[in-house]
């Protein structure tokens, strides 16, 4: 029964029958292998780079050394070093899979018992692991600095959440298990939004990317390089705040009033004066409120009087219409 | 920092900072009450129904017994009996709530370790809980017979997934903390997919509708008349399956090869004849493959050489379109 998220479901029910409504527990172990750089533990001031690396199908189970099979585990156990931390988390089978908010709640943990860097965290996987990593990055992007996808795939109606993400993408032309029209769809998807995306296809090479992958230098020489995203504040031309004045409907007829006071907008629900809200500007048109939550309200740029508005929230794009 | 999903996270990390590449565990607990019915230890043969009940964002916290305030936890702890088990986990925190994958591990867990009818399992929750349980539902819905959300909300998108599911949803008409526009949007929302589910309000409940609508007898009678859903096979029509040959494409171009043998309709991917999967019907124009997924393949009824059929799968409804 699929009862074990992850590995080695450590059960540890303690209830007492006899009585009518009692307490009880249920515990889930998450196993993982993780690799500290040299100099980990000499230098404690520094806090380092971590990237996460999920495995394909076959390196499930609950032995965690088969994790060392493939990518950057096995070049571990083969005496690379690399300059950040690496932590490999083993799924308990391939239904079960890389849950996103089991990895995000193991993330979590390490970088609260970790000297990690919170903006250079990376996310990386191959095959079951690079759909592990696209659907991860999609419902936790603000957890990481840039996504690297093996020979994955995934649904690319989500892919507007990694409009501001660094991917790197890998796939072999000739792979039989995993599609290339796979990594083609979920590439030309979030190229829309992310012209930035690199795509790297090894025109001669079947399901087995990962190792011409993760032979690449250059390849974490580009990840390090990545930060997380931010927001940056640019002072709007109040002026032009002015076109964005007025009253806005979303899909739920919800009301929203946009006013400025001549340095920022400010919005709040109609009926509801108390709960304003300042805007940051992030460019014309473009504003957020808060620098790291990729919580953002997109006006089409230049256009006076603009008639809708597309907010991007956690969960949901609503474009909301211009009323009188 | 986010890194608790449920409450009292039992921290258990093992490693060994001085190897390079090392194991470590990450344990995370769910503290939960259980109610048994009165017979549960004197009756052994016999399997119970259970009711998987969420609080409201005021119970959430590490303290187990604050959710005997609201809802049946408070009835039991008053002396009520009920004739089924009661599990009721605690959300750490209103941020993290009820995660639907984390709910539905622990009822796997459950159900493995005690004597649960698995046809009669039965989601309810109050506020931030009836959001939890409509969400709940939406994700797994073949874990549940029915779900009674109170005073909740969520994504109508995604009630197609409900659409054999039973519903009794109740709002209270004055509720200044969960709009009941909210639960209107819901049920108008699975209606339309859903026409026999029940939507109870009172007209003058503010918020505390749970007490009202916890205090209903019939409530339970209704809940416990209630089996998991699954499809009948019906024996079709030799002549109308010849209406549902041909190819078809989905959206992602892939495309589909649907004959008859005479008895049943079988469908294969094209270029893959080896996959041949037969199809059994459930009624004219509809088919599945396994009686309790709720994968479905729905035609048009009673249209000649049909041009499209709606696929519906674990995470989404693809409308897949006649070829040549």
């Amino acid at each position: 029964m699929l009862s074990r998220i992850f590995t080695g479901l450590l059960l540890f029910v303690s209830i007492n029958t006899t009585a009518q409504q009692v307490h009880a527990g249920f515990t889930q172990v998450t196993n993982y292998l993780i690799y500290y750089p040299d100099g980990y533990n000499t230098d404690t001031t520094r806090r380092w780079p971590l990237m996460v690396f999920l495995h394909g199908s076959g390196e499930s189970g609950s032995d965690v050394d088969k994790v060392k099979v493939n990518g950057p585990p096995k070049l571990v156990a083969d005496g690379k070093k690399f300059p950040f931390i690496i932590i490999s988390p083993q799924a308990s089978s391939p239904q079960v899979g890389f849950p996103p908010l089991q990895v995000h709640a193991l993330l979590a943990d390490v970088k609260e018992h970790n000297r990690v860097d919170p903006d250079r965290v990376y996310l990386t996987g191959l095959s079951m692991g690079g759909y592990g990593a696209w659907k991860i990055a999609q419902e936790y992007p603000e957890d990481f600095a840039a996504v690297i996808p093996v020979c994955g795939g995934g649904d690319t109606s989500l892919n507007w959440k990694l409009r501001y993400m660094p991917v790197w993408n890998f796939h072999g032309g000739k792979d039989m298990n995993v599609p290339i029209s796979q990594s083609d769809d979920m590439v030309s998807s979030l190229r829309k939004y992310n012209p930035t995306i690199r795509y790297t296809i090894y025109p001669e090479v079947g399901h087995n990317s990962w190792e011409k992958a993760y032979d690449t230098d250059s390849l974490y020489t580009w990840m390090l390089s990545q930060t997380r995203f931010r927001f940056h504040e640019t002072n709007p031309d109040p002026a032009s705040l002015k076109l964005y004045e007025g009253k806005f409907l979303d899909q739920r007829n919800d009301t929203l009033v946009f006013q400025s006071d001549g340095k920022q907008l400010i919005v709040w629900p109609a009926g509801a004066p108390d709960d304003k809200l300042p805007l940051k500007s992030s460019g014309p048109g473009r504003f957020y409120i808060n620098d790291r939550m990729l919580t953002e309200i997109v006006f089409p740029s230049g256009k006076s009087k603009a008639p809708y508005f597309t907010l991007y929230d956690r969960n949901d794009r609503k474009v909301c219409r211009r009323v009188k």
